[in-house]
């Protein structure tokens, strides 16, 4: 923990007290030095909740005292992509926010002259912290700031992928490949959108009780069974009457370039959707043969799980308030913000779902 | 030419007279004895019309007298694909069509004692042949045999593309990556559904004047540019306040992996979609970075332009009576079935868009 300058908001601009901020893979890719766009020095963190204490001039869609969640993918409702209906990829600060700064161009951290970079438009491991109008999320001031952080990222995203990207639909066969703390969150959304045959795939058996708790079917450790995991698969969801197997609906929730071809591929004929969610390495590639769309399957990604942040976000808050999802069990651990490095240490011993740092 | 045995319908078959055939590069593809699923020796020919001249029992659905385009992708109404509203891929006789012969596991053509398999269950290059009742669209009987023939493939592959696989909207942009037979068939398709910007690439000059005919409004030579094509269509298809480019849907009618990654590529960020047409050598594979689905774009293929044949061909028969697609101009050769491997020629040449064999 240091001390660091914070500049109050400008106009359009929000200063938000961040009350809880889970730890993400993202953050540790970026910490590592991995990814080919991480700007330092930063205020990591992008998860997260808190409280408006002020702000800027011409801000109406928020004031002061108002529960919010910081979104790294904004929701202006005005460029070509939020009028688009088919995207959830706000284009408006896209370019400022990589470059780790505010749309003015400016940054509001420092350490006297030296500038810090914001992180994914958020930086919510500070207590402090300042965020563009249109990238926070009003939601209910009776969600607790502890659970619903994991809005702000791993919950929207899984069950989003679900909802708006696959849009899964009653009755569908599902196989999730990946069982963190995303594909805990695809499975409650399978569960959701009323999957019948939910397939969870990871390589730790203890991840089984994991995916039971919400929802999950049946569990494949692809180490535990003979041959290929994709026949193994394909021949796990025959059904009908030409016996044709593949599941109506995958998700790659690993990162892994090798198991995204398998989720393709272990996606049925004719009309098998997979959606790669995880983050591959940097360079890394997919292939397949293209027979495999020629024959109808369709292969698409989902970045925040196609949510706008505004208008969706809330109301997955509410969801989590009526019971409709589970946040809770997923949280494993709580910690205070000097003990945030215990947080990648339990994510990299593969302990934690989710810790969670409380201000 | 020679002759050959053909026995008559079985329950459920019809025996129908070819007046008019297409050739397609499918056709010249298995010829070439590359088509690791080429069955030999088979009567080839998959394009085609004629008219019934017999049915076997049971068959309700045709009679004799009745205009039909023979179908190689059936369509039983019965089947879980059929049946699930999400794809044209009727499984029903799936596996014996694959094996060259008639659902009941025979052929009805021979030679003496010599069995000749059937060819993607067409056999079009003969005067007469058999096919499932499943697998014959009854069509307009005032349509001339030797431009509709052309339905039974390509204009039904191009335009269904467009229509029932990338479902393109009113004012959209569009990129079609190659421009033969397929490939004017999709600007056709482009053109009819009402896109506004219709970009086509071909390395030949030639192709440009053909591409305009059909409603392409910009043609790329990607030879003829400094740079890389992406980033050249990318940069053309710019436009909206935010200034990213790429189009709305793209279309590869090539078969060149390279070329399939290409139109990927070049598609939006956020909606883009990108459907491959053209049938890749047997073992070549298609690559990205996962970035690119991530961000939003969508990987999908086609087969039979997803028409489902009894259904749709026949509409598209209708269309071309009443004006509204062009088939006449893309019909640059009539030959006689004697001389059907100048049809071949022309097509390796580059000299024909579509040569047709008239019995």
């Amino acid at each position: 923990m240091m001390t660091v300058q914070l500049e109050g908001p400008r106009a359009g601009e929000v200063l938000i007290e961040v009350k809880a901020t889970g730890i993400c893979h993202t953050d540790d890719f970026t910490l590592s030095g991995a990814d080919p766009e991480g700007l330092f020095p930063a205020i990591l963190g992008h998860e997260g909740a808190g409280i408006v204490v002020d702000v800027g001039p011409g801000v109406t869609s928020v004031k002061k005292g108002d529960h919010v969640i910081p979104l790294y993918t904004p929701e202006c409702r005005a460029c070509p992509s939020c009028l688009s209906r088919k995207t959830n990829l706000c284009t408006a600060i896209r370019a400022t926010q990589g470059q780790g700064v505010m749309p003015d161009g400016t940054s509001r951290f420092s350490i006297g002259k030296d500038k810090i970079h914001h992180y994914m438009g958020c930086s919510t491991f500070a207590n402090f912290t300042v965020l563009p109008e249109i990238a926070v999320a009003k939601v209910n001031p009776d969600a607790p700031f502890d659970k619903i952080c994991y809005i702000g990222c791993g919950v929207t995203t899984g069950i989003g992928a679900v909802i708006n990207t696959a849009k899964v639909e009653m009755g569908s066969t599902a196989v999730v490949f990946g069982l963190g703390g995303i594909g805990l969150n695809v499975i409650q959304g399978l569960r959701l959108a009323g999957a019948d045959m939910i397939i969870g795939v990871d390589l730790n058996n203890d991840k089984k009780v994991w995916g039971e708790k919400f929802g999950m079917t049946h569990f494949v450790n692809p180490t535990e069974i003979d041959g290929d995991i994709v026949a193994y698969l394909v021949n796990m969801t025959k059904r009908g009457a030409d016996q044709i197997g593949g599941a109506d609906y995958t998700f790659d929730c690993t990162g892994n370039t090798k198991v995204m071809r398998q989720a393709l591929e272990a996606s049925h004929r004719g009309w098998g959707k997979s959606v790669v969610i995880g983050v591959a390495g940097a360079g890394q590639e997919i292939a397949t043969r293209p027979f495999q769309l020629v024959t109808g399957r369709q292969w698409m990604g989902t970045a925040f799980g196609g949510a706008r942040g505004r208008t969706d976000v809330p109301k997955i808050v509410d969801w989590y308030m009526e019971g409709k999802i589970e946040i809770d069990p997923m949280i494993t651990h709580t910690l205070p913000l000097d003990e945030i490095n215990r947080g990648f240490e339990l994510m990299h011993s593969g302990t934690s779902i989710r810790s969670v740092v409380i201000y």
